[in-house]
């Protein structure tokens, strides 16, 4: 029985078992917050919530139809905070497991033509790697917790209130699940810059992706030899983009809330709550202000920038910061008239500009898909619709409210879509059978007129 | 002075030429139509507002500022209908009397490939085919203005009315300008189908591209001859993609209305008013109905079925049907895992799937940034401001009767979008500058984690 099980898991696809460990996930997730013990007593929730819940938590988005506070019991709390660490460090794992295997089959044939790649060497002992990295996010987590939780004594008078809050808050902004136990998101804190400060940096870590992490690890730890440390192009591109993105937000808002939200604060605050909150649209999800408050323009940059998500291989979503970077290039060199990409003096391979542009379009047929859908069924603005729709796609979180009123149909469209932008729609297409295939038979080409 | 001012013009890429006769036809079109001959007296009109409907005219796309019927006297019509000559039948001569010249180009290379093309060898002294061409476009509109003329004569007593709005509709439904004299576009005649089937069939030939037409001539004075003719692989995309999305359209429209706007209706109402609608998304732009009456999923379907747009060489806009088309084949093979896309027996270049994307992301990029910037200056509704953006960019001309209020900011957002989409993207780029270049030196290529 187990050896034949065992031969089955062995058949399996890598992105089979990522879906396999998401639905398990899910399952069990949904069973554990359907318990008794984990709501508060006289809590009743329909099915299709504890459903959502499981896979807003699995899928580390954060969108929540219940308010967590007033609906959990404490054990309720600690399950979720177990749900997010695998849902969030699980999938990238094994996501980033599958990704070092084939990165090492490729190196092996790549080294022949680049001579200068030295850092593929290190790329040893997977797992052990991997198991180390975990160990390291755990760590992570749990410093972020107790300097969180002894900041947070001067909140909470009960210490064990404090540190309670510190732990979720710490798995919260790492793993980017988004989720709160105040109730009121990072609202209470929006004047309390350490708290902000800390929760970007904890949720930059979960969000700019593993390898970048592993580079970094490599990188420190090759000081001191002789020979000169490479980043990978990866590591370069999504860090790159990663960066401008949080920037570009953060200019954005302030620009076009000069007048309007921020009119009646200082520049500290205008400061702090455009960056907390364009940091928070890479996959966060976390927010010091009532989203609802920003004006219409400013939703929209939000949902575009939510739509792009995170790094590859991160706790985030969307069609990822290096599908964005390669669509960028392309249309630059495009119009430039160049017809390689050269970047960080490397070329990008054909194949990438090919999958960025499937990704991409991808995930423009999914998100104007569900916005239609969601027009037919919700009576909400198109603002609204889109700002959800791009939240649940880039593994964000954030809303303007509407999530508790979806319909049980719109429930379903937003839980297809953080499961889809949480695997990934490279991962998604593969789920749907895509194989390579060899051509075995061509036709003359002929050419037609387009644009 | 002359022989210098023609050694100029030789020099001149196809599009600047192109570009050059754009921006003289609405030069010319905004004096004209504010010579006081042209308006009713009493009629007072902004600087602006002249130049926007000179724009809306030589871009055939029929958005409107101000009512056409209570604004120009017969002059200001007769004006009114020589600049849509100009401005659908000029530009989309020119278009394609470079791409014949281009393809003949191209038509020595391939033959050595592809032997079965034959109809090459007939596309021979373009300029006269061209001239040719044009006197049977001026036929359709003089022959549709016969039909539509006395036709009218039940509905305008006058028998010179009657043809004066014969012609103006042959004229406006043949370069699909979108524009109207009766004050309400196509409302009076709503439950006549014969006009509408008349203004269907011209709208028709319009858009469905120049070189669609030129190879349909040849098949019919070819029925006689010994070889087989083959239709070019342009000519079954685009028009496959045409009907395909003119049927879409009605399915959609009747589906998503049918408890809606065609709830009192009967089945031949419900039939044409959505046959109707859904033809004129093409690029069109007459209505037979209240466009603002359609519920919003009705609308954003609309907007999209406009961006996709008409034939490339056409009178009409968008990012095309052969680029749609490409990008839908791309991303299907690309789930299928085939590395090439095989269509009626052929495959598509590598530089035309480029081009697609290349126009595809132009497209999104150029309507996204555009409703991004009217959300900020117009206090509309974000479907109207799509609607609005998308209508511009296709050629279109449907509103949902917000163009009179745009500011002024909006109006110039307008005419930008009018020009690039009736020109097209991939002219547009070739305006900025684009220029094939060669590969001087090249990187190693490096894997990124894509998606
Ligand atoms: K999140
Ligand atoms: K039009």
């Amino acid at each position: 029985m187990w050896v034949k099980f065992k031969k089955r898991l062995a058949k399996l696809s890598p992105v089979q078992i990522i879906t396999g460990y998401y639905f398990a996930a899910v399952s069990i997730s949904t069973i554990l917050l359907s318990l008794p013990v984990a709501t508060k007593s006289g809590v009743q929730w329909t099915f299709i919530d504890a459903l959502f819940t499981a896979v807003s938590a699995v899928s580390v988005t954060g969108l929540s139809v219940v308010n967590t506070v007033d609906t959990f019991s404490i054990t309720g709390i600690f399950f979720l905070m177990f749900i997010l660490q695998f849902g969030g460090i699980g999938i990238m794992s094994l996501g980033t497991f599958f990704w070092l295997l084939l990165r090492k089959k490729i190196g092996l044939k790549e080294r022949q033509l680049i001579m200068t790649d030295q850092n593929q060497t290190q790329l040893s002992g997977s797992v052990k790697l991997l198991i180390e990295l975990i160990k390291i996010f755990l760590i992570i987590e749990f410093i972020g917790a107790i300097v969180l939780g002894i900041h947070f004594l001067s909140y909470y008078p009960d210490w064990r209130e404090a540190f309670l809050h510190g732990l979720f808050l710490s798995i919260s902004s790492t793993t980017n699940a988004g989720f709160d136990i105040t109730g009121l998101s990072m609202i209470p804190y929006h004047g309390d810059y350490f708290i902000q400060f800390v929760s970007i940096l904890l949720l930059t870590l979960g969000a700019i992706g593993f390898p970048v992490l592993i580079e970094v690890k490599d990188f420190l730890s090759s000081r001191d030899r002789t020979y000169k440390f490479r980043f990978s192009l990866f590591t370069k591109i999504t860090s790159v983009t990663f960066m401008s993105l949080v920037v570009a937000g953060t200019v954005l808002i302030i620009l076009l809330e000069f007048k309007g939200f921020f009119v009646d604060k200082s520049w500290h605050e205008t400061f702090f709550y455009s960056l907390f909150m364009s940091s928070n649209t890479r996959s966060g999800g976390l927010a010091t202000m009532n989203v609802s408050d920003f004006s219409e323009p400013t939703l929209l940059v939000m949902s575009g920038m939510m739509f792009i998500g995170a790094s590859p291989s991160s706790v985030g979503g969307g069609i990822r910061t290096t599908t964005f970077a390669v669509m960028v290039l392309f249309l630059w060199n495009y119009t430039r008239g160049r017809k390689t990409i050269k970047v960080f003096k490397r070329e990008i391979y054909e194949d990438d500009i090919q999958k960025a542009t499937a990704v991409m379009m991808g995930g423009i047929v999914l998100c104007t898909v569900s916005t239609f859908i969601l027009s037919i069924t919700e009576q909400l603005s198109l603002t609204d619709i889109l700002f959800e729709v791009c939240s649940a796609f880039g593994s964000v979180g954030l809303s303007t409210g509407v999530t508790p009123d979806l319909s049980n149909i719109g429930k379903f469209v937003i839980m297809v879509l953080m499961f889809i932008g949480r695997v990934g729609i490279t991962s998604f297409l593969l789920i749907l059978g895509r194989r390579e295939k060899t051509d075995n038979y061509h036709y003359p080409k002929e050419k037609i007129i387009v644009g």
